[in-house]
């Protein structure tokens, strides 16, 4: 296998954290490929770098590790883990939240703690150590894992799987009229917002390629939004600044606003305040 | 030639777009090095794709395969093309304009329509597919001809240049006592703005480094910046906050506020509603 | 040595200029692998640029050659030149203030100014050439340093490290029962603050982990802020939105505001107006 990392984190480019976790990884073994996922993951978001992660981890090739730092509780309790995936991949992590969607969808085989006394760079100053994870544990860490320096075993000691810490996730809903779901993430750039209703349940539910869908969406319990609008296949096809369903880029069902930001001009947002529910009537 | 590619897009890194082509093309070809040209040209904004194409390109190794996906039509009728150009590079893009620079300033040599029957990533799901061209297209396609697993006939079936979908371009006019042109692009960074008028026929028309130029801007025909000001070959040379004339990093004339921002502190910017004369008087 | 440059400006990828410089340098070798810092220093900061190489330099492979483009001045007579660290590395950059930490934290061994009628890139039209430094100066020559067609002696003329343009530093003050300081720089991603007081000064002026210490921010003499804050070794100890001091990645005192922004929410920001003082009472 080739050396290579894929990095996520949530530290932007406006300071030199990037480019410290980075020579590290270089120090470790020069030839190590570094990529960059993104290091715009809304900050302290753990639900957005678990779903980011799902979002594409699946078109990597097998054996590809990823370096996911979205870290509020850096310094606590949290552990920092290196996870290997059913479908064949290797995350290294702080365990707390970031692996939901993965394991939901694709499921975690195991997962070890790392082991800090070993896989930790450590640059002590009259006994104090810096507090810069990204850097010291996840990117060294994952680099001597990259470089085969360390194998997986040899990370730490494995824990069981269901301790791995998981935010919530609702199913969606299938009822005899009607399919229920959540706004699960956005697409930020687009403004447009996707559901946890996969296409094979909306098909379940009897919707069909331009079908004008009854589609409602709840903020806590009041309508915010109730019109009838077409399932497209394109973007092309609905009139500009027309809002549309559509199969997005990993099978689950999408809302946009073309040529336009559904978000913003709807004031509309994902997470669990959020209810979608999609209607034949 | 080394596998390269290198990449243009409007996605941002707000999300998982720029991750999950990324991996398709890894997955396609480890060896393949990816190189980020920039992921933040202005949303849908086609003409700023083909400016910045035009920018650079010539700047790189004869060979390179660049990628550039601004695409506000996918999923319509607009082409997926590959281009190659008379000065020696490869454009996997969507025919939209997005090649209109460099067939003007150095010329496409033919240009072939994708095969998505063979360079098509396929992700069927109950017979819907993903309609994320950008990573199961553009990228995929041009991974397979870095790779060399396809190469430029392989692509697909060749069309006229002259089918090349093409944005308009104005060109300067020189008077007798003038050059009238507009402004092509801006420097977002810094706020210069950059004229279509070249070095060459703004000496042409008489102007001379040192020179205290009678620079007009012009929007919609009403006056909106009216003084004499240097063409300098530094912003060294010229007080902080003054305007000045300079020969840009492509040899196009650019106007800037020295140590300032002319686009948001005269309130200009660039497009076909402006136009700019340099006079002698 | 792998042929490899670390670059680090302030060009944004807004616009080509990244991309243009990228493909000068992979025009000058093909293998030459190039990682991306940051370009996103703030604009013309070359206090900045100066702090960011300091924050990472040290993690990177001794050899490690690195470009850093901040530039206010160029046209004028500021030298451009590659430096020489002390601790292994060489630096590509205008000398503008962009070597003082580095220059005052690891030192100097020696610095030569390009010579650029064999280390610039030409590109003459009609007798005039362009003025992208970036491109054509520093990623040019640093690109022929990386692959190895010049060596270090072979960048032009040595001149004294004595001449090397530096920002002033302030030294931090230990008193009896207090130490003071200044801010050098923020954490721009979530508003810390970053002192230039070493964790050796402070421990030796008696402060322990744990401690409540008074800690007065100055501005312009006026005071900002008064409390008792604690020193902590991980932002987890403390409670949300409260300010505490902590060790920070290299090793000097950092002030947070924890899962919060202290920049912000207390108007506060780095540089020489604003002094800080730690006190025992």
């Amino acid at each position: 296998m080739k050396k290579m990392l894929v990095f996520q984190t949530d530290f932007t480019y406006k300071e030199g954290a990037v480019a410290a976790m980075y020579g590290v990884v270089k120090n470790v073994d020069l030839d190590i490929e570094i990529i960059t996922a993104t290091h715009e993951i809304p900050q302290y978001d753990t639900w957005s770098a678990s779903y980011r992660l799902y979002q594409y981890i699946d078109f990597w090739p097998k054996g590809t590790i990823f370096v996911s730092v979205v870290d509020p509780g850096v310094g606590t309790s949290r552990r920092a883990c290196v996870a290997k995936t059913k479908n064949g991949y290797y995350i290294v992590t702080p365990d707390n939240g970031s692996l939901t969607h993965v394991d939901r969808y694709f499921g975690i085989e195991s997962v070890r703690e790392i082991d800090e006394t070993i896989n930790r760079l450590h640059r002590e100053d009259n006994g104090a150590v810096s507090i810069f994870h990204g850097r010291d544990l996840f990117g060294y860490c994952a680099a001597r894992l990259a470089s085969g320096i360390i194998n997986y075993e040899q990370v730490g000691r494995e824990y069981p799987v269901s301790e791995i810490v998981r935010h919530e996730i609702a199913e969606p809903v299938i009822k005899e009229d009607r399919i229920e779901g959540m706004f699960e993430i956005n697409d930020p750039n687009f403004g447009n917002l996707w559901t946890n209703i996969t296409l094979r349940d909306f098909l379940k539910a009897g919707f069909r390629m331009g079908d004008k869908v009854h589609t409602v969406i709840y903020k806590r319990d009041e309508v915010v939004f109730d019109q009838f609008i077409p399932y497209y296949d394109s973007f092309g096809k609905a009139e500009d600044h027309s809002v549309m369903i559509y199969n997005n880029e990993i099978n689950k069902m999408g809302l946009a606003e073309v040529v336009g930001n559904l978000c913003e001009d709807y004031r509309l947002s994902y997470g669990s305040e959020y209810k979608v529910v999609f209607a034949h009537e």
